[in-house]
């Protein structure tokens, strides 16, 4: 049985794609959305992202087959707790959250039995934000990772990897811890270093910017607040790559002697040489045809 | 007087984009190219990016107003010398390397008297290398950084600045030892940091690298000996910005804790909103209609 009523909590970049989405892929879907701003409920139903706006969370959600909650992480607890009694037994619970352990552990204490709580990233979106930006096919051919756990309904699994794939996104699925460590390698780090490295700049050196120095930092582009609640609840992960990032930075250290000079010109080839084979591998994955 | 009897020495992606640009831009201009692989010559003149290919160096520079040095740094010692006593009285000699102190020291000491050397830094180019990725309005808009010092005529200054600007360039002025402060900031460390990123990476990390992993690495894309010459000439600037950029890594790790939240969200927006203001002024340099 394929997941049609869904409700969205949060309808912005990612929940208002989820909704232009569902509606174009999912045959009789009935999309409620719920959120803070009149405003952007009112663009949501404008564009076809959602049927439906609702007043308040109980409403929201209390007659669905699924509520994705699309706000930030920050928010999944007072809105996990605020839902739970209002969703009726079979009802699945899932998220487009950036972080997971402390995602999938709440959703499993906070929901009543019969509730299954399925931790999903999906990995689509920009440092854009907010419904203006959503489109229905923010999610072709990306990577959704789900993060089931020894107590995760399989079932609702399935469901719930089907619902991601009528999206059109790829699945792979991972224990939440180690999602959260890959995460904080291949994402949460990069985003940190990004902004340090226009924090550092000074003015003049700013004018001299290139497309290269506006490349690396473009992930800096994102919401404040938005990866606050996903670094403070990662830090442990985050700490430990920002270590691992100083050691090789030392190890560079070593490398700029002139003496060691054939050696950093090998660590550079191969630094580009693996980045050139991870691009062909993701055009592959993109254009699989 | 312009410019137009014109040698470049080593026609690659830089060199060979000059060649296009001059001749599409410098009335009755003549190009002279020397490099070590014949193939590369042959294409050269394929394209029309030089008119006429030396077989050595003495001969390729001996009848010119401006011999261009294209080369990777780490050749300029032995080509300066090497020509050093083939140029007539008044032909000007610059250069497109990424690092300036070393430079324009060794081209004011190798070069005899009467022939005037002039730094440039065309910051034009990308990850991409070789006179197959050569293009006639790569310095479209672009900056060009001069260099000169005390000891710098100050007419052939003005003939170099004016030749850059033919090919569609704006220019700026620093002194050796302040661009390669500030260039180590802006360019020298993101490379290393991009580079170290991808070094970093276990295979499973990779895996989950999305579109802002990409970007944020793209410039490590560079070859490896190329960038070794620039690193290594310019290691003090670097090794200053490497403690720099991890002072401020070590300020992000005391922000990490819970109660430092407000904090961090500042330092990511404000990091954020400064990259969107360098954006648009970006922009506004590339389009300034």
């Amino acid at each position: 049985m394929p997941l049609t009523r869904i409700s969205i909590i949060g309808v912005g970049l990612l929940g208002g794609s989820i909704g232009l989405a569902a509606k174009s892929s999912i045959k009789d879907c009935h999309i409620t959305g719920y959120g803070h701003r009149k405003a952007t409920l009112d663009r949501a139903l404008e564009i076809g992202a959602i049927d439906q706006a609702a007043d308040d969370l109980p409403e929201a959600v209390s007659n669905c087959d699924l509520v994705v909650l699309g706000t930030p992480v920050g928010l999944f607890a007072p809105i996990l707790a605020e839902i739970a009694q209002a969703l009726r037994p079979g009802t699945i619970v899932t998220d487009v959250g950036s972080t997971k352990r402390s995602v999938v552990e709440m959703g499993e204490r906070l929901l009543p039995k019969g509730i299954p709580f399925i931790g999903s990233h999906p990995m689509a979106g920009s440092e854009k934000r907010g419904i203006e930006f959503a489109r229905a096919d923010l999610f072709q051919n990306a990577l959704c990772i789900l993060t089931p756990t020894a107590r995760t309904d399989v079932q609702a699994l399935h469901a719930v990897e089907s619902f991601w794939q009528t999206l059109g996104m790829r699945l792979t699925r991972l224990s939440p811890e180690e999602h959260d460590r890959l995460l904080a390698e291949v994402s949460h780090l990069p985003h940190v270093i990004a902004a340090a490295l226009i924090a550092m700049q000074e003015e003049s050196a700013l004018t001299l910017a290139g497309k290269g120095f506006l490349d690396a930092t473009r992930i800096a582009g994102g919401d404040g607040g938005l990866w606050r609640d996903i670094l403070v609840d990662n830090r442990d992960n985050l700490l430990l790559s920002l270590a691992k990032l100083k050691k090789h930075l030392s190890e560079l250290e070593e490398m700029l002697q002139p003496e060691h000079a054939n050696k950093l010109a090998a660590w550079l080839s191969a630094a580009a040489t693996r980045r050139e084979n991870l691009v062909k591998q993701k055009l592959g994955e993109l254009d699989p045809g």
